[in-house]
């Protein structure tokens, strides 16, 4: 966090989940901050997007983009953009392979985006929510991704420009994410994290199971109503 | 060169300009090729995508994808896409400045999609046009940008992917172009540069400039109309 410096604007990239909240939540602590909301054909898009402009009214964050990456639906290649295939119900990510709901180099695309706008709002910081411990099988969610992005940046901008990437997730375990937006505030009852589910969250999917883990383990309970929990 | 073997599958990122014609050409002559065009709410968007088709069909490329970055418009910042700006007309990019036809970051969302797409369809390669010489103002079109992108993708994507972003015509003058793509009979008169005309290309704006330059550098006539041209 060498780039951005204490309320130097920041853009955050916000899903409407989990993750990104707290981040945003930590963002926000000590910078301006400027929303940034992609869809790209995944499945719950709409009602993630329903979540993420609660959570930007919850917070007045007036400064918002909302961006269509639909062409990676035609793309295709992953259970959350690809309707023909169906979104894993069977655990949490088996160690070390690559969860189906993968989408090739996605957050490359989000984070472009991100540097785009940032650049020309003025921002100096893109803060996202990754997280290495849950994700550990998306090649796009691991520390040295950022670092050579941060590099890419770093040569593909104007050279006045200082833009980084920031992760505050990054090393957190999925109990302390929820304790550190607990700690802080977060209206977790705000945000939606269910790769199926609309208007009651599927319990089943690999996001709930995470999600509902999380609580678990914080010994905090989950405000959003759930199909079913696991027991 | 070194990951796409000879009739490996290529992505090649074709614009409907001259540039991204000859680098077809180029790519075709030793790969199977798949096609990526992108618009991003430019003035031309519908004239280039026109010229892309004609270009697909004449070489009956039916491996195709058309993406719309529409949000690169929303975001502006650029003479390109931002329509309360005025295309510069008072001569070529001049030495060290940013045209101010420049959209930020903009190769890596161009190439982010690429990439996507080729991990899917199995591609090996990554065929990009950029030319350092006429773009030296552009912090995405050199050579170390490439070299950064590059490894963000050996990190970026999954560990058996083998995607490497090529770049022939890095190096070229604007004359080795025209004459390259010549020698490869490339279907200039298909190709369209111009960043104001629709029907017929002003011959003023930077790159119809450049491409007039090059075609007389070259001895070649450019088979294009032109409302006028620079005596």
């Amino acid at each position: 966090m060498s780039a951005a410096g204490p309320r130097d604007l920041a853009v955050v990239l916000a899903s409407g989940g989990m993750d990104s909240l707290v981040t945003l939540a930590i963002a926000r602590e000590a910078h301006d901050v400027a929303l940034l909301h992609v869809s790209y054909g995944q499945r719950t898009a709409a009602r993630e997007r329903r979540a993420f402009r609660a959570i930007a009214d919850h917070y007045g964050i007036a400064r918002r983009l909302e961006a269509d990456l639909g062409y990676l639906a035609t793309i295709g290649g992953s259970s959350l953009t690809d309707r023909a295939k169906a979104v894993r119900e069977t655990g949490i990510v088996a160690g070390g392979g690559i969860p189906d709901s993968y989408v090739p180099f996605r957050n490359t695309h989000l984070i472009a985006i991100a540097v785009s706008w940032g650049e020309v709002i003025g921002a100096r910081g893109i803060f996202v929510g990754a997280v290495e411990e849950d994700s550990s099988g998306y090649p796009d969610c691991r520390e040295e991704f950022y670092r050579e992005m941060n590099r890419l940046i770093e040569v593909g901008t104007r050279p006045e420009t200082r833009i980084e990437v920031v992760t505050p997730l990054l090393r957190l375990s999925k109990r302390e994410i929820v304790e550190r937006g607990a700690a802080l505030g977060a209206p977790f009852h705000l945000s939606w994290s269910c790769y199926q589910g609309e208007e009651v969250a599927c319990g089943v999917c690999d996001s709930c199971r995470l999600r509902l883990r999380a609580f678990a383990a914080a010994g905090i309970s989950d405000p959003i109503p759930y199909a079913s929990r696991p027991s």
